[in-house]
């Protein structure tokens, strides 16, 4: 059965917004008294009964409300922004699909795209959120410089992507289970020498995330998948 | 350094395909003289000198011609293809990059998509060998009903991803490093009770690959990355 996602839920009567409600009267055909699931991406799970629309808005009233709760771990992924927008979108769709707390774009000393659609991003992260059953949304932070991220982290386990001859050390072996972690993913040109070095003074770890080159976008989703893997027991 | 490819290499000259030939004469603007780096997609990785052009062609001559061994362990993964051909081309690329050996394509009683277009497919596996550095060109193999594959399936290790409330075995649990496996992922509509059991009879195990409900593609790269990740020391 299909999840709908509101905001802001209150006790007596909602309206969903325009896009939802159109789905539910034309393409599902809902009417007054059917039952709806809802969630407010803040972890909670709602059982709804349909109202009579109010003009062109579906209106609901909440029957149940349940809270689900929020994993022992947090998985705070930090990526510079691909040159194609497409792959930005895909990346935010797999990593909610997979499950991840919170998302930050940076702009790198090699960084080609300087811009995101953080209104698109959003929506891509609302819809894998319902489509993988999940009620909690990850919180998605705008575009900032990659200095000024990396001075303002508070996760425990601080993760930097890299790969080179050197580098010996794996994700996958380095991350303990329920933790909070954040780990940078680069951009295509990959991180300058100075971000390497700023990044390891607010003590990031450089690990490697597999034995092949990944792209960008790969990177990231890769990182995230492991960090799950390393808490599901 | 950009990799070329080029599935037939021998000893003394060799014509490169149009669309390489037009990157290297137009893009890259490399002339007589110049090195470039090939793989043939079976393991080897050449290093060659260009020769003169004939017609539209570039030509090369061979320098060096080194082995690349192949992995320890091999990696199927047997999908049903999505309703949206984007997504399997995604779910080809994803995989390339991370590290597979086979992908097939199966019809099952759910399927929406009975039709695939396999060049587009093999175009996808090729760039993303070339682009994430790697010298092994996977298997593809088309469009097959799902009975007729199960029934000739020859690896040691055989899963079958499906969630439920009663499969508490996880693949990252159950896979050993260093084997041969083929994993069966379901369409959108999942497996039918049928299928199910056929699988169970020719000794496929039923996996649960993490703790969200995944799409079909995120499933295939969630996979293939997890049996990459037990074989990763």
């Amino acid at each position: 059965m299909q999840l709908f996602y509101q905001a802001d839920i209150v006790d007596g009567i909602n309206l969903l917004d325009e896009e939802e409600s159109r789905h539910i009267q034309k393409a599902l055909r809902l009417t007054v008294g059917d039952t709806i699931r809802l969630t407010d991406g803040k972890g909670y799970y709602y059982e709804a009964q349909l109202a009579p629309n109010q003009g062109r808005s579906s209106a609901f009233k909440v029957l149940t409300k349940t809270r689900s709760p929020a994993p022992k771990h947090s998985i705070h992924v930090a990526i510079a922004p691909t040159k194609n927008a497409d792959r930005i979108e895909w990346f935010v769709e797999k990593v909610v699909e997979l499950g991840i707390q919170q998302i930050s774009f940076v702009l790198c000393d090699n960084s080609e795209r300087k811009t995101i659609n953080l209104d698109r991003i959003e929506k891509k992260a609302i819809s894998a959120m319902k489509q993988s059953g999940q009620y909690h949304l990850p919180m998605i932070n705008g575009l900032i410089p990659y200095k000024q991220f990396v001075k303002t982290v508070k996760e425990e386990e601080r993760f930097i992507g890299f790969v080179d001859e050197e580098n010996p050390h794996r994700l996958k072996d380095l991350a303990k289970s329920k933790s909070s972690y954040v780990i940078l993913i680069g951009p295509e040109g990959d991180f300058s020498e100075a971000e390497l070095n700023l990044s390891y003074t607010h003590n990031f770890k450089k690990v490697s995330l597999g034995s092949t080159r990944l792209r960008t976008e790969t990177a990231g989703i890769a990182a995230c998948h492991i960090l799950n893997l390393v808490n599901s027991h």
